[in-house]
């Protein structure tokens, strides 16, 4: 007893101490957040004013340790006022889903907590990474490429820009950009906001982004792209990179990659695909042919995180180059990695990674493929995409739904059109009208608890709702439930 | 049944499919992993070479999904396999412990699965973000200022360059560096090579970090520091930041803030401090007067997963103007940060990051704060100080042992001298033969599974051994064994 006394603080666990406790949080955790937390008759926030939910928890750190008691209140807050995002009716973002096994992978991760910066450190994380990312690479179509885990798609991407830039001027990396030419990179209206803070990030500067219209479905117009590399080389300044989008993350639209790795090869330029959303239907023999191209590009961003419904985060880079990543990153720290250790070091990718501490990002994955198999992941993605054109179908059959424009992935973007509105598109200031609508809807929704679902303008449309499934529990019922629901809200407005 | 079949690959957790499997992952990986793995009868790793491993486990992806027990298997062979980074005897990087209370936060954060852009989706992480970073700004003396967790300290470093160059060319974030001239900043020879690598990624060259003389306690020399500012200025170049390092990754060493600051301020450079390992003496009354001068810096990054034993991985970045992350970063992406919002969203934080995903890193250390106050982290802290002087008064009474240099922090490093080797420093090939023990006798801990410790060569030093304690469950009689575990391996050398 003493000795527990003495032991209160230590970073070590002590089975007298603590076994009760964890199995007190575990027990808690798979009740109220797992199981509680997703289910339908219970509602996917509790939604308190900041200000209001501020005072209701206590959050400011004090001298003086806490009881168990009090932690496992403090738990129980934490659950009972968190948005339940593998609840079926939070459809709110691009991520989705507690999955079970993801859930169990990540709990693995966290008890053993490793680093991934050698094999001495993390040999079974290591090796499995190994694994993943080959399988990975043979999919995408690399068939000697490498690959790399990142935190997110935003900074894959970045990492992406740098490799494109190191292959045309590998000096940058010693001398900086002050020796070379002014570099230009291209992609869509669509492409995601993380292309421009990552060229910001990495001193090539936002404008030198130069942004290619899309056609009315929200793809890339390869033939604009060429008439923009044409001019950007007789400005003097030197095009270097395409970043296509597979699967934009507003409208779900695919960038024409065979025309675009065209105009790359064409013109010398690395061709990227951002695949972050819809990267995922690789595993859906039905659906894959929308990433036809995808084996062109010289690099593809992943998030099995997103459709896949891997828990936050799990991100992948994926190069068609067997070395590059390496002698772009690699800086040969000698206190980490020695290369006098008894076994053969060339596993110790840590020196290939810009981070050095780094999370276990694969086991989860690993293990919801494990679990599921190649066919519980088409599966999952053929049920999403059924969803989806459940949902268009059903849209179409009410008078207060307008599709913007005709989904060809999980992205089913829409108005709601209150009664008080139908029948009166023609009046100038409609629009306006209905950019306020969503808006309204949503705090209505989120203030009652009954779903979640996100809206956004996009160009000059007004505010629209987007539906997007990544949760395969989600079924039909559920789909009228969001409709009949929006109904309900949109009833008086 | 029938709809338990069909269910079998969603992403929803079904209490009747998965409540058992999870609860037995969770009873598993607290007996196998949290206390048999941190136990001392049981070994660190049980250590196979990497072909060997492969072939031991069963890694290939599969297109059939496993069965429960089969999983439950995969998992015992993860932890089997895996060093247990929570092993007292595991002290061979700047992170250790598996902390019940992290573990517990991180169990919990996994089982919401947040993502942190927007209070709507993350209210009660997006509050208590709010309220740690402002703490933690307060216990580094910013008063005023702004923080922000990144995935790692590597990018925290990045992200710090990148201020400080906005700092003083804000148009570099829009146009590049193109218009910019020619950008030098300083770091110390010892400082960690994530500077280097930074410098390369936000296009500024490795060749533009200057390296500055340490003494030989392995602290900067604020003199050559002057002396090489001026010598960049006369260069036509553009001196703009300087990174300090409070305790250094090999040595431990503490850069003399004060006359650092001294410098930036006469030459208007930003001033950084990596602090990522020396942070967490922040909360010791009795060691933090060796960051004195920290509350002068710009900005400084600090890991609790580091020092603190936070779970991998928990970085933070701390500013001292309140409106420049924003300002750096922002990008006003329209589909995540609408200004129509019913709440004040002046909360949502997301457009101050470079990443868009991201995990709820401050849970685990929010609840570690908790579960112990600012009196647990002290006596942690004091505890691991306590070690380190123990550490090096044994070495000390001990003939095969020679301190590297006299220890100012965690850090102690040494070399073992095997009875061989004794008497024989006058010899030609004593270094050589010298450097040569270390890798020979972590081959044998590691074989052994008796314990993991580091090694590396410093700039001309043959290759030494550094002790690293983190785990406040080390004892006394710990360190006893690992000397007595030293001699033994290195009895026969
Ligand atoms: C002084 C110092 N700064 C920064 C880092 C990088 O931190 P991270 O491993 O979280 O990227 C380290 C890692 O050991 C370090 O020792
Ligand atoms: C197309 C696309 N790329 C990249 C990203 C960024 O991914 P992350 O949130 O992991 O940074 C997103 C995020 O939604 C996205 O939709």
């Amino acid at each position: 007893m003493g000795s527990m006394r003495k032991n209160w603080f230590h970073s070590l666990p002590n089975e007298a101490l603590h076994a009760e406790f964890l199995q007190d949080v575990s027990k808690l955790l798979l009740k109220e957040a797992v199981f509680a937390g997703t289910q339908r008759k219970n509602p996917v926030v509790r939604f308190h004013d900041p200000d209001h939910l501020y005072d209701l928890l206590n959050l400011t750190p004090t001298e003086k340790p806490a009881t168990h008691t009090e932690l496992l209140k403090a738990i129980c807050d934490t659950i009972n006022f968190s948005v339940k995002t593998g609840h079926p009716y939070f459809i709110n973002q691009l991520f989705s889903s507690v999955d079970p096994y993801g859930l169990a992978g990540q709990w693995v991760t966290d008890a053993l907590n490793p680093s991934m910066y050698t094999y001495e450190v993390a040999p079974v994380f290591t090796l499995m990474e190994a694994v993943v990312l080959e399988e990975i690479c043979q999919l995408v179509g690399f068939p000697s490429g490498d690959g790399m885990f990142c935190p997110g798609g935003s900074f894959a991407n970045g990492t992406a820009i740098n490799l494109a830039r190191f292959k045309y001027f590998p000096d940058i990396k010693r001398d900086g950009l002050g020796c070379a030419p002014k570099l230009v990179m291209f992609a869509s209206e669509d492409a995601h906001y993380s292309v421009h803070k990552m060229a910001a990030l990495l001193g090539l500067g936002e404008q030198n982004v130069c942004s290619v219209q899309t056609d009315k479905t929200g793809r890339m117009d390869s033939l604009y792209l060429e008439s923009q590399v044409q001019r950007i080389i007789a400005t003097g300044a030197v095009p270097f990179m395409v970043v296509a989008t597979a699967g934009t993350t507003v409208l779900g639209a695919f960038d024409p990659l065979p025309a675009i790795a065209d105009v790359c090869t064409k013109y010398n330029l690395w061709f990227h695909v951002d695949a972050a959303w819809g990267g995922g239907l690789l595993f859906s023999r039905t659906h894959h042919h929308k990433l036809i191209g995808l084996d062109r590009a010289d690099s593809v961003v992943w998030n099995p995180h997103k459709l896949l419904a891997a828990p936050q985060q799990c991100s992948m880079l994926l190069v068609r180059h067997p070395n590059i990543i390496k002698a772009c990153h690699a800086c040969n720290a000698t206190y980490l990695f020695q290369k006098d250790k008894f076994y053969d070091v060339s596993i110790d990718f840590g020196d290939k990674y810009l981070q050095c501490g780094r999370r276990a990002d694969v086991f989860k994955f690993w293990f919801m493929w494990k679990a599921k198999g190649s066919i519980g992941f088409e599966e999952h993605v053929n049920a999403l995409m059924d969803c989806a054109s459940y949902i268009t179908t059903s849209l179409r059959q009410r008078p207060s739904f307008k599709l913007v424009l005709e989904p060809e992935f999980i992205n089913v973007c829409f108005w709601y059109i209150p009664q008080s509105l139908q029948g009166l598109q023609e009046q100038p200031d409609f629009n306006e009208k209905l950019h306020k609508i969503a808006p309204r809807m949503k705090e209505l929704m989120m203030r009652k608890g009954s779903m979640m679902i996100s809206y956004q303008p996009l160009q000059s449309l007004p505010n629209f709702f987007r539906f997007v499934v990544q949760n395969s529990g989600v079924t039909h019922q559920d789909v009228d439930y969001f409709l009949d629901e929006l109904d309900r809200l949109g009833a008086d407005l």
